[in-house]
Formats: C-alpha cells, sequence, structure tokens
C-alpha cells in the first residue's frame, strides 16, 4: 500500500502508485457503489467555494453524503467571511469545526496548498480548483474515464483542443497524464490559447485541429467561454466551431472508435458539436458519473489513517 | 394496490385510485408522523431550482429528511450550470450523482415533463412548479386540506378566488379536485385574472366575489402578486381587497363553518384580510403542516418499487 | 438540576444556575466532544437568516450535525419568503416542518423573542443576533473562554474595548459576565461609539485605551465596521489603530498574561495588530472552537426535555 496521502491540492501531492491506488479504488466504486456507502458515517466535509462552481460542489457533496460524512456547504462570496477577514482566519473558523475534509475552490493560484499547509492534523484540503493553475480531481477523473476505454496509458494518444492557456483542466490532467505513463498528448488550439508556461512539456503543439486528430484514439475538448472569443482572431462562436470545434466530420479523420471527453459545462455548437457530444463515442456523461466515484475515492483515501 | 408510479410532473400523471392511495397515506402520516421517519434511510433527493421559492424548497428537504434521505439543494438561478449549458445537460449532471427523486422547479411551461422522459429507470422527477402551468403537489395538499374538513369531494362546493390566470395552483386543483369527484367549483376574479385556455371547464365563473361565495362550503383565496394590480382596472390594493378580498363579512355570506384556504405566502389586507387568515374557519396553517405530509407520502411512494 | 429551559432569545432567559449548567456542559463537550456525537440523532434545527451571516450559521449548523440532527437552512433574504409575508407567517412555515429548534438573525431588535413568544410547544428558539440588541449565543462562549483561563469570574478585569454602541456581542457580554459574577468590566473606545443606554451600567468607562488597560487580565477587542470610522473625529483606519487599537505595546501595560479575545470577523490593523492576534496570549482561536462546543450544550439543553 503507498503512503497515506494527506492533502490534495495538486497532482504532485501524489506519486505514481498513490495515483494509481486511486484510480483502482475509483474503478471498484463504478463496480459496486453500494458496496461503499456509509463507510465513513458521522465525518464531516466543508465546501468552502470562494468561486461558484455547482458541479464540483454538487459532486462532492453527492461522494461524501453517500459515504455517510455531514455536508456543510460555505459560500464565501459576498459572505460576512469575506468582510476583511484574512483567508486564513476564515480557514480556521471553518477548521474549528471539526471537519475532516475542506474542498476549497479560490479564483488565485496556490491558494489551497497555501491553506493545507496551516491545516491541523486531521484536516484534509482538497483543491477543487485555484484560478488557472491545478483541479486534480478533474484530472483523476478524466483519467478513469480513459482508462476505462483505453486500460493501458501507453496506448493513449490523446488531443486535448482548445482553451488551454486559461484551463485549469488541462494543466492537471497534462500533468496526471504524463506521470501514469500516457502514450502521446497532443494540444490544439488558437495561438492566443497556448500557455506560455511549462504546460506544453513533453506535449505537441499542434495549430490546426484536423492534424491533431489524425491518428488520435482519445480527444478531450476544453471548455470555451464565449467572451474570449473576442480576444481571438475570430469574428464569432460559428467561425470558432468551424476552424476549432470537433464535429462528426473532424471526428472521422480520427482512428475508429477514437473517445471523446469533455470536462462540461458544454457550449454545444461552439467547442463541441450536439451529434458528438452524443454519439456512441463521447464518454462525457461517464466523466460525470466518474466525477462521483473518483470523488469518493479520494474522501476514502484521505481519512483513511483516522478511519 | 395502484400501478406504481414514476414520475409526479403533472395530476393527470396518477390515476383517480393512485390520487386516493397518496391521500390515504398522507392521511396517515398526518396522523402519526415518526411512525414514517427513517423509513427511507440513505436514498437521496435533489431539489433543482430555476427559480427561487423556499417554502416549496424547505417542504421537500423537510419531508426527505423526515425520511431519512439525503438531500442536496442546487439552486440553479446565476449559477454556473447556466452558463450556456443545455437544461439536459445539466439534468443528466444531477442524475449522475444517483439520486431517487429530483424535485424541478422551472419557469418555462413542459420543462419538468420533458425532463422526466430523459431520466433513468430509478430516478422520479417530481414537478415544484412549471410557469403556470402545474403545481402538483400542492394540489395534492389542498385536496388532503378539503378531504379532513369535508371527507366525501361530493359535497365540496369550493369557490376559488383572484388570479387564476397566472396561477399554477389553481390549475393543478382544479384538475385533481375534479378526478376526485369534487362537488362543484366556482372561480371568480377580475375578468383580466381568468384563463383564456380551458382552465375554467368543468367549472362556474363569477365576476363577483359574493355571488359566488354564497351557499359555498370551502373558499380557496390566490395569491396575488401586488405588481398585476396595476394592468386592472382597479386604481390599488386597497380598491382591490374591497372588490376582491376576503373578509369576515364576505366570509358569512358563505355557508356556516365555510372553510378558508390559501396556498401562501399571504398578502394581508390584499387578497384576503388578518381576522379572516387567523379565524377558526381557516385552514391555511393545517395546509403547511399537509404540504410536509403530502411531499412524505409522494416520495414514499416514489421510491417503493425500488425500496 | 435548573429548570428546563425553552428558549434562548436572551441572556436573560437563563438563570445564574442555568447559566452555569450550561457552561459546565459545554466544558465537558470541550473535553470529549466525540462523548456527545449523534446524541439527538433525528431531531430537526432550522437556521432562519434575515441578515448574513457565514460564522454563526456554520458554528451552529456544525454543532446541530455533530449531535445527528438535520439541518435545513432558510436564507431569508432576498427570498420568496420575504415577499409581503408577515415574519409570524413565514416562522409558522418553518415551524409546521416540526423542526426541535429555530435558529433566527434578523436586522430588528425583539424580533427573536417575539417569535419564541408564538412558537408550539417543543419547539426551541435561540436568538443569533437581533439588531445591535443581543446576540447570547456569542456571550456564552465568550464565557466559557474566559472561564477556562480565569476560573473563578470574580477574579476578571476585563477591558471591553471599541464600538460597544453597536455591538450585540457587547450587550449581551456585559449582561452575561456580571450574571456570572465577574470583578470588574471597562468599556473604553471613541465617545461615539459609548452606548447611550442603561449598557454601561455596573461598569467603568474609559475614553483612553492605554488608562483602561492598566491592571486587566482580559480584554475583549470588538469588530468595527470601517464605514463607521469616518463618522469619527478620526481620519482613517490608521489613526484608529494609533488610539483605540490593541498592538503589543498595549497589551504590555496589563497584567502580564492578560489574555485577548475577540468575536471575528478581525479587521488586523485596525481594531487589532496582527501579533496580538497571533500571540500566546490571544484566545481568538479558542472562541471559534468554543462556539461549536456552546452551541452543542444549548442544542442538547433545549431539547432535553422531549429527548
Amino acid at each position: 500500500m503507498a503512503e497515506p496521502l494527506n492533502h490534495f491540492t495538486d497532482v504532485g501531492d501524489c506519486s505514481r502508485e498513490q495515483l494509481e491506488q486511486l484510480l483502482d479504488l475509483a474503478f471498484s466504486i463504478s463496480r459496486d457503489i453500494r458496496a461503499f456507502e456509509n463507510t465513513r458515517t458521522g465525518r464531516m466535509l466543508v465546501n468552502l467555494f470562494y468561486e461558484a462552481s455547482t458541479r464540483t460542489r454538487v459532486s462532492f457533496e453527492a461522494a461524501a453524503k453517500r459515504l455517510g460524512m455531514h455536508v456543510i456547504n460555505v459560500s464565501a462570496i459576498g459572505s460576512s467571511v469575506e468582510k476583511g477577514e484574512s483567508l486564513e482566519d476564515t480557514f480556521y473558523t471553518i477548521q474549528a469545526m471539526g471537519p475532516d475534509c475542506i474542498v476549497v475552490r479560490h479564483p488565485e493560484e496556490g491558494n489551497a496548498a497555501r491553506l493545507a499547509a496551516s491545516a491541523e492534523p486531521g484536516v484534509h484540503v482538497i483543491n477543487a480548483g485555484d484560478g488557472t493553475a491545478a483541479h486534480p480531481s478533474q484530472a483523476l477523473l478524466d483519467a478513469l474515464t480513459l482508462k476505462q476505454a483505453i486500460p493501458d496509458f501507453s496506448e493513449i494518444r490523446l488531443v486535448m483542443a482548445g482553451d488551454i492557456r486559461h484551463s485549469r483542466v488541462a494543466r492537471s490532467s497534462i500533468k496526471m497524464l504524463r506521470m501514469l505513463g500516457i502514450g502521446e498528448i497532443r494540444l490544439a488550439g488558437p495561438p492566443e490559447f497556448m500557455p506560455g508556461d511549462g504546460t506544453t512539456e513533453g506535449t505537441t503543439v499542434f495549430n490546426n485541429l484536423d492534424d491533431a486528430v489524425k491518428g488520435a484514439n482519445a480527444i478531450m475538448m476544453l471548455r470555451i467561454q464565449k467572451e474570449r472569443i473576442s480576444g481571438l482572431h475570430i469574428p464569432d462562436a460559428e467561425e470558432y466551431h468551424r476552424e476549432w470545434g470537433l464535429n462528426q466530420a473532424r471526428l472521422n479523420l480520427a482512428t475508429s472508435g477514437c473517445v471523446v471527453l469533455h470536462p462540461g459545462p458544454m457550449n454545444r455548437g461552439v467547442e463541441i458539436s450536439s451529434d458528438v457530444a452524443d454519439s456512441p463515442q463521447s464518454l462525457i456523461r461517464r466523466q460525470v458519473r466518474n466525477g462521483l466515484h473518483t470523488r469518493m475515492a479520494l474522501l476514502l483515501t484521505l481519512t483513511r489513517a483516522s478511519a
């Protein structure tokens, strides 16, 4: 068994062995979720969200409740906790309630790790997104979904396409998939959406989606925020779809049976066409279910030592 | 025993036999609520609200928690789930959490039924109000409250008064009470508040509240949104109260012991006077308690097959 | 054993004996919280908040959940319950759900007591702040924190400093600490922040913080709302800090080992310096944990009769 995991604020908090154990556990949960219910009765999780995210909040809340945990939701947006109080003081207030896990979403990079560093023993911090830096539990569900389709990571030739620059999902997934030994990662998107930092390391960058897709067996389309299109040399969402969206014709350039992922929420008709989103090749709905399974695995693993 | 009930998006989802069984069960719960507590432990309900409604949300939440169910509240107003994501995609995300029941409130007609049609087996959809079309669980609590006062529906001569046109409560209650064999329904309100659709079928329309009330043994006053008064040929709320509000003098025109209902929240002094709202003839507070009992009955019935 | 406690809307709802029993129970909880978990399983608490307060809401929610109670949060701000509905009608709706405890925060003085007076048997009302009048559960946690540091109340020489006038915390704490036999209370703050009502009774008022601090063995700094500084003859927050803030030099004027309290959230650098807030003499974080312990004690006590 791997080292106990104390926090999960970045993919780098885990060794490869720990990641593989998390995925194995999540896979077991996906096969028989009822066997894991109520195995953490009376434990407590707090969702501390400085940025709205219904999807991620609900996924952690459902995962915790399935395990029998209490859940307290704290939306720190516009609330009294923001009235001049420091992030650490607010965090301490939450910590004083005796939770086992605190899930933090914050618009600024590094804050989940900062809070994890100040956490008391027995309090486990999970990063549910910090700025454009990381969203490691999303990477975990992407990895599980890919593994269910193509069990040997070294055989995966993945295209990740769209707004890589602003995507914490992309950053975390690239890091995790490389740790897990993925065969190949190709990045594709308008030049303005390519990251200037080290994110592209170990990947191949394409400036044309057709070229990137050829020979791929998995494609992950990223959500594009429509207001960002106006910063591109592309006139509108329709033209964006023609150049950078995934439709069935473009998908047909990939290997047959190539699977399609998207972290959601989708802009149908912009980064992805509806026929692709709803095609048998789409694993998008399975990703959502896997979000529940991987988060249950994560909560079980973090609270294992003190179980 | 009646056919199992799968969804409850409209009164028409039920046969008369199913409605009567729901009412019988709700009546039993109203007699001994503790006997029904924790009989659905570990099950999950999601409140998916695209429109604010504290009363209805709290009523479903309390009903579910009394039964031992987990509850997740999702306010889809202004949240990320609305950022261009389709209603079906959001619904799927919720469904992927594995809830037994999803309670949907949406400002547009027909959306709860649309989602019910796409629900997976084992997921039961309840309509908590779709536009001005339906609010069937409110109708159920009205029917229970009336039945407790006048056990034989054929003896009920009910006046429903106020803004029928914009009232989903009125539409659902008329439909349900007619299925249950109510003796008579009289509608009364300003002409602008009379519905143009088939809602008036099987009812008698009065354009004077005094006339409608004569001989009635039950009166249901509807909430009027004050801003709608300005669209009438009535100068203000005081004048509205004089013409269309229920006060004690007007109530005295009905049969002695005539009962009074109101779905809440009440505008005291507009559609109803305080002395009537608080009189012994008022069943308004019992309606609120019955909201809990009927929703417990509904959740028990919908989850029965898989219990 | 003291008389059973039915509501807790003001310090004056309790006898000295009842207060002492509450503190003894909270002290026991602070020593072994796990021994008290799940001792009120299936009971229900509703947080009915007409004013935002994440800290207080979370503290009651965590206390209730630790005891195994269901919790329903109702934010009445901008919600349908406010649409012209009377406070009593909303309260009745909440009460009809069958809660054991209703925690009320309201911007206007006296409303929690008004609702308690209308509550049905078995429904216990807790005031979580009504205007500037009272916040008795905060006073209870302050008393517990002081008692842990200085067990004999008659030996406590407490300075309370800052905006006394607008502080419900100050009002409740002064009342409770005097009932418990505190040795001395000194109030200090700008003249505009001194209360005009009877709050100062039994206290000594200082118009200079240095003088007040000399010989004190406990100092409670109150939160100042920055916008209120503009109403003073003090140009800005920095000058306020120089005149009325607690820094280490000023703290050194007190007895050695003098403890420091603050109800939170703190404005570091305004009413309190960071070195004092984080010093070993600061009990501010213990106050937050004691908030959980005293609220658990309160919920246990209120629901004892019907347990």
